[in-house]
């Protein structure tokens, strides 16, 4: 994996490419969720015409469901999904967290019980990485210690030191027994909303010099003023040359502050998840597409969209579609939000690369404003 | 609308072309059901790339919700769905009798409950032809008396006589107010499992001379031989140079058995009801993708097919989307049925044609014989 970057706005965001064995990935990008080795309601085809340049897959899911025995026979998850471009798993800590029953976290890793079946497992720093090495992820992640907000300074504290600990032991994992070349490997900056600790935990990583660092911990439910200035804290601390990853974020202004300052890499379950609720992103604004108001809106969702959802179908049909509880609708709606996640992220480059990255920042800021953002 | 009878196989199987306003229908033809105006689990891109010559969307569910008004301001059910191709509709009764609560059979017409919201409502023969002229259908359905089975000999009686003057009636008022040449309209054949009956209602409605007549109370839990008895003498009373609709069937043994008789057209919500409980079609016969024998298998679901499903995953894939409750498994599964149910009449149209029909009716008859066939 090799990072270029093009271009640094005076904001602070920058364009960038990412060149991986399995193709270049263009910065910032926004990278939609294949959480068991599908992005819901999406299908192959539909997801290459988009085109995304990377996308992402949850290593907890995979592990728990097909598993890792079946992966290892299918050629990991490019041959499994048949997906040729580049795949980013995270280590299944955050799952293991939020998900899973009983986890226990110990000083060699952390033990869970499936959300499943309820079967014991543990996953080490080293174990996570074994796995995705089966899973034949081009960009990996560590272990980590994910705090959840509200948290206490002395926890997050602990899950900075443990996280810290756990990042040392994976990177000379990684660097004893992978290809870097194939499977690269990302650190992840915890810390809560904790400055000082943010600043420790991105020293610590920093002196241990992955290829790329993410910044977790984040949109865990925090007022928006922390996570600005978290965001913008921990972005400023980690090495200009390497990408930046902010992970499960965000809305459409949570990625543009983020890029704001200096973040390359976004995912997000939530366009689809909300499009699953026929909530849609337009040029101006989200919509509910249940809404009465559309009942005989013959227009398209998005007349400046351009995808296929929005030159091919009306609001009212939409509409109809999804009251009647069609699959068809979740499957439309989940296109048109990620048709528009790509859009934006192409927006936001180019407007980094030409200069008027403020101005779209305005613009975007003035339609995601009040009632028009989450 | 043309009907243009091509060739008829010694066995009484013909190939047909129907020309509509809309289109030309290659007949034996199948036609998926655009319930309430959408093929469940299909995108319109889909449907477009399998091409189906005619679909068939549902008059109850359609009145019920979105409504005619909303229709009409659509410019149709075709504007509404934005599509081109030929669309028959039926004509509301047989969901009246099965979905409905509180159905009452006057002779002038059907009172009913909306099954979503237990509303009254009223369907004589005219007010059928009127929702149907609102939905824009190329060919239309008279309103009908559906028996189940079983039934006594008297009350399947009683539905044909109505059947039948229903019929006169709605006839007499299409001549007086429908473009026939944009909206056809056909008579349905009623009268349980008993030959004389159906006899008479043939009879009957072949004297009112409609542009083509449907077949109905089929497949509706009698057993096979009396299925097939049946078929074979409705079909034979019917008029050679008029297309003849089996309605709701069927399995691919049903349609061949109805197709060897001399029925031209079919419609059913099986192929795409049990892939959505993952139960497929291949050249093989019928499997269940859930089965455990699937999980390592990195074969296509059928080799033989070319779908783009067969020729992008593995059985072990879509097993694992299936088991994983992925909207994605439900849309590639009734893709692949779908795709079945178009390949599997043209392979009879063409055997007709060319003069092998007996021959594809008898490997077919191996394939689907014993476990095979549901």
């Amino acid at each position: 994996m090799q990072f270029t970057l093009e271009k640094t706005d005076p904001s602070g965001a920058r364009a960038g490419t990412i060149k991986t064995a399995r193709g270049d990935i263009r910065t910032p990008v926004f990278m939609p969720v294949a959480t068991r080795g599908a992005i819901k309601a999406m299908t192959a085809r539909d997801l290459d015409e988009i085109g995304f340049d990377i996308i992402l897959s949850n290593t907890y899911h995979l592990y728990l469901r097909p598993g890792v025995s079946l992966l290892e026979k299918a050629g990991g998850i490019h041959g499994f999904m048949n997906y040729s471009g580049p795949i980013l798993t995270d280590s299944g800590g955050f799952q293991v967290f939020s998900l899973s029953d009983l986890c226990k976290v110990r000083e060699d890793g952390v033990e869970f019980r499936s959300h499943i079946d309820g079967s014991p497992h543990f996953f080490s720093p080293a174990r996570v990485l074994d796995i995705q090495k089966s899973i034949g992820s081009d960009i990996m992640m560590v272990l980590d210690q994910c705090t959840e907000y509200p948290v206490e300074e002395k926890a997050a504290a602990d899950a900075v030191r443990r996280t810290v600990a756990w990042a040392g032991e994976s990177l000379s994992y990684w660097k004893a027994g992978f290809d870097a070349d194939m499977q690269s490997l990302f650190g992840i900056v915890q810390g809560g909303v904790f400055p000082g600790l943010r600043k420790e935990c991105c020293e610590r990583l920093v002196e241990l010099d992955f290829p790329g660092y993410a910044i977790g911990g984040l949109s865990v439910g925090e007022p928006k003023d922390l996570y600005q200035e978290i965001t913008e804290l921990t972005a400023a601390l980690l090495p200009r040359e390497k990408p930046r990853y902010m992970m499960g974020v965000g809305s459409p202004m949570e990625i543009l502050y983020a890029v704001r300052c200096g973040v390359d890499m976004f995912d997000c379950v939530m366009p689809t998840r909300i499009a699953r609720n026929g909530t849609l992103y337009t040029s101006h604004g989200r919509i509910n597409i249940k809404s009465a108001r559309f009942e005989n809106d013959f227009g398209p969702l998005d007349a400046e969209c351009g995808c296929h959802v929005c030159s091919s179908f009306s609001r009212a049909y939409l509409r109809h579609l999804f009251k009647a509880g069609e699959i068809a609708a979740l499957v439309y709606n989940t296109y048109h939000n990620l048709f528009f996640m790509k859009r934006f992220m192409e927006e936001i480059r180019n407007a980094i690369l030409d200069g008027s990255f403020p101005a779209v920042y305005d613009r975007w800021g003035a339609v995601f404003s009040g009632a028009g953002e989450e």
